[in-house]
């Protein structure tokens, strides 16, 4: 089958960085599903991966944790899935990656494809959505209010592929007020085009921002700088409240935080299925849920631009698009050539 | 009134660094108790707090958090206790501490003091048992089990004021497994006396010491050197579990958390006080808790040594061996010379 993988990390510029090859077709066993990859998408911890991984001896690394498709075998062990089904999912980052016409991937965090998208549609939506659910429902548990009259929910980088989807995900399923920031018209157009309440801009100091909305989030979801916003949250957050981030921050000082004791809150959606741990299911059956809320009308897609088939080519220049940090909504990949 | 109190942050040396003063007699109002003092007990956040706070012009900084006293008058908004009523409590950092003779408290923060004990040793109780039950039930939510089979905690510097009460709280309200650290055969022995199953060495790396149990605690309450311990408490913890600190680490990096998506919780006692949250009741009702489970011989007090009576001298002995690190159980004084 073909692929895309490389063996050492290097610059993106490097036309071996990302190589088409020829690869073994996998095989399913156990909870594994094989699937006939029909599109992908490109998010941050692809490059995070090249720059920093390298192959066995003789081995490759391949990448890509978003993906559609159709179900074309699958292992004893499968009860959720059947061939032909078409599916959606990220799968693990302790695995080979989505970037291949064949996949493997355990069906318990494989959801059925929303019907009424199309698979390059789709593929931008699973890595996103686990991880603005795992966030909002499992981490921050925003079901479960903060004491006191503290109902709503501030989302960091509002515009970015995980904010997009948590701002809907909070308007469909709770009764938060969103409030999302941005720095620019479009992306202000666009939270708002989510359905966040209010939006306040990240370039500015938040705590006055907060004063004049007249609003003490018991919630914070920060996706991105969350470094450079740290002590506003300290200030602006509930007593008790829950702060949550995605990014990687090379320090963050967290003792802000004591006094009003609010809660830190990581979440990596590779969690479960890198430890295996006995709740993995729960992103089968939240996949389903956004399927259908996408089916229902209530979620849309943040797919933006196609970069054309899936090859080596197009994907070093998806890789130099989200490392330039300007990227709105999702790349996506369809089929590959005569595929 | 005769209180204990201070100007100026001095070294414990210094004979001005706590001093019998007069003070004029407050006046409960609102949901205010005036209590009269019978017994106080001392932690290290007066020492940290006389280490830093400096009195307003022509005012006094009054220390203690931590009391067993009888109710002399209530404020007009008063439904839980009347005059007459033994009580124990620890107070709010931002009013006057309990180091005098009569004392303002909202009774909302107070308990009816355990009919078992004597002031002296009720005293010791309310600080160590509010932080260690919050911790528990509020912030890590021990009774929410972490999915997979991690139904332990580990409870590190298990001999401390606050882990000698959080040790005997997880034994009776729960059915976690135990696990605490010491590092001396005497702490040893005290833990596993108030319940602990098993102890560990904090001299020791941890991650060996919980291979050999063949244990991976899904709770984690760090009491004591935070910082040193963080990567080793990262290794072990479950994933998807729940950490909780309540110490000053200088730094404390939180990004080995991430893999795991493990949460990290800060309590600290002051918060609902300080600032009034909708909950503050809560406090009350589990000192209530508390007593109860003193009275019925399930958890017992902590009250080490009394230094003697209240008053400057004696309170500076006794921050000079809080500072000295070396304190085990708790340091009690009891009522006003010839009171």
């Amino acid at each position: 089958m073909r692929a895309v993988a490389y063996e050492k990390p290097q610059d993106i510029t490097s036309e071996t960085s990302l190589v088409d090859v020829e690869r073994p077709m996998p095989e399913a066993k156990g909870h594994d599903l094989l699937v006939e990859i029909k599109a992908i998408s490109v998010n941050p911890v692809d490059t995070k991966v090249r720059k920093s991984r390298e192959a066995a001896p003789g081995g490759l690394v391949q990448l890509g944790w978003d993906a559609a498709g159709v179900v074309k075998s699958v292992g004893s062990n499968v009860t959720l899935f059947k061939p032909g089904d078409e599916v959606f999912y990220a799968g693990v980052i302790n695995r080979d990656g989505t970037n291949a016409e064949y996949h493997l991937v355990d069906e318990r965090i494989v959801g059925a494809k929303p019907r009424s998208l199309n698979f390059t549609q789709a593929a931008a939506l699973p890595l996103t959505s686990i991880t603005a659910y795992e966030m909002l429902f499992e981490r921050l548990q925003v079901k479960d209010p903060i004491p006191g009259d503290f109902r709503s929910i501030l989302v960091i980088g509002g515009a970015g592929g995980v904010s997009s989807i948590a701002i809907q995900l909070a308007r469909q399923l709770t009764d938060l007020t969103v409030i999302a920031t941005s720095s620019r018209p479009v992306t202000a157009e666009w939270v708002k085009s989510l359905g966040a309440h209010h939006v306040v801009s990240h370039s500015q100091p938040l705590p006055e921002q907060f004063k004049a909305l007249g609003i003490t989030p018991g919630f914070v979801f920060s996706t991105t700088h969350t470094d450079q916003h740290v002590a506003g949250i300290a200030e602006i957050i509930a007593p008790q409240g829950r702060f949550g981030l995605i990014d990687d921050p090379s320090e963050l000082n967290v003792k802000p935080f004591k006094g009003k004791s609010v809660s830190i809150h990581w979440e990596s959606m590779f969690t479960r299925a890198v430890f295996g741990t006995s709740d993995m299911i729960e992103q089968h059956k939240l996949l389903n849920q956004v399927a259908d809320l996408v089916d229902a009308g209530k979620i849309k897609t943040t797919a933006a631009e196609s970069y054309g088939k899936i090859n080596a080519a197009n994907l070093r220049r998806a890789h130099r698009q989200i490392e330039s940090h300007t990227t709105i909504g999702k790349i996506v990949l369809e089929g590959f050539q005569g595929g």
